[in-house]
């Protein structure tokens, strides 16, 4: 890798942490300074503009997220079993993550009333993470473990919106227990109306 | 009303919106003083600083809120019919409601690394909703109307972890279909596990 592009990349890493736990206005160019260790010529030679840097933090803050979320789960075969899991990560894996919590919940509400780049890449990675959950219930259909009348879109928007819910109480309450709770009620919801019984 | 506690709620009530919308560090004093027609010292004189401010028009917002959404229910004795009321009123009574979305969405993810007062302010917010919540689980059960096993702090916390994670995508996609998901769920849920049935 070429120095600057190293450079652009440590920039990156060292920065997202700010913008995913100040917002875009909150995050000053001297925390950036002090994260990265940098003047500002120093940084934005690497960047256009400040927006340029928050949209690459967010989207390496949501890579991290999706590689920890989603790793191993190609492991589970039953389709059911393998949307559990990655329910059970999202409560539960989050050593590793980019501080300041989801950085979808974030980036959507910090960019939903004004900017239009953040609010594209927010947009983008809930269709990465929804297609993820998509593609798991249509396999599971054709391999006769979901059954037939579940709809793959809404149950997606269903187990994102609660988890995502319940993460904002967590992180508001300092407590695990709405995570607990969100992850017990998708777990009974997948059981219930979700998994085809064995003939 | 004395003049000065007049302009003070004027400014409050016109500063709710960019504040909502915005978020604290968002909110910049240009904003403010086009949003009140007021200079800097006029805004600064009825408040110690702009958290003040701030805490003050959240509170502004949130009360909006809670009239508007809980309005009218006493009016329907049944405590789950109560319940689904509670829940298609987030997704259908959206006028008169402070412009930029749910303010208690907005302001947990703006203050959970920050700003404590704000903090404090969601929080208390969050208790006033899930204690409406939980007042009408027990009177239910107390009329022989919901379940005895309902659990109702987890039952409270699931639905407005479910609204708020689905207003949340319903925001960043500009379309209603997470909250219509969320609502069909939810009113699932309440009759085939809350609702006791008749004998």
């Amino acid at each position: 890798m070429r120095k600057g592009e190293e450079t652009r990349r440590d920039i990156i890493r060292k920065s997202a942490p700010i913008f995913n736990q100040k917002g875009f206005h909150g995050a000053a160019l001297s925390d950036l300074m002090e994260a990265t260790g940098l003047e500002k010529g120093g940084i934005y030679r690497h960047f256009s503009s400040k927006e340029e840097l928050a949209t690459e933090a967010f989207d390496h803050a949501w890579q991290t997220v999706l590689d920890i979320r989603l790793t191993g789960l190609e492991k589970i075969d039953n389709r059911v079993d393998r949307l559990r899991q990655m329910i059970r990560n999202f409560r539960e894996r989050r050593e590793g993550l980019v501080p300041g919590g989801c950085p979808l919940l974030n980036t959507a509400i910090d960019s939903d009333d004004g900017n239009t780049r953040l609010r594209a890449r927010a947009l983008a990675a809930l269709g990465r993470w929804k297609d993820r959950l998509k593609a798991c219930v249509r396999d599971g259909k054709r391999r006769g473990e979901i059954r037939p009348e579940v709809n793959a879109e809404e149950l997606s928007t269903l187990i994102v919106s609660t988890l995502e819910g319940s993460l904002m109480l967590a992180r508001l309450t300092r407590s695990d227990e709405p995570l607990r709770a969100a992850g017990r009620h998708l777990e009974a919801l997948l059981e219930s109306s979700v998994r085809r019984e064995k003939k």
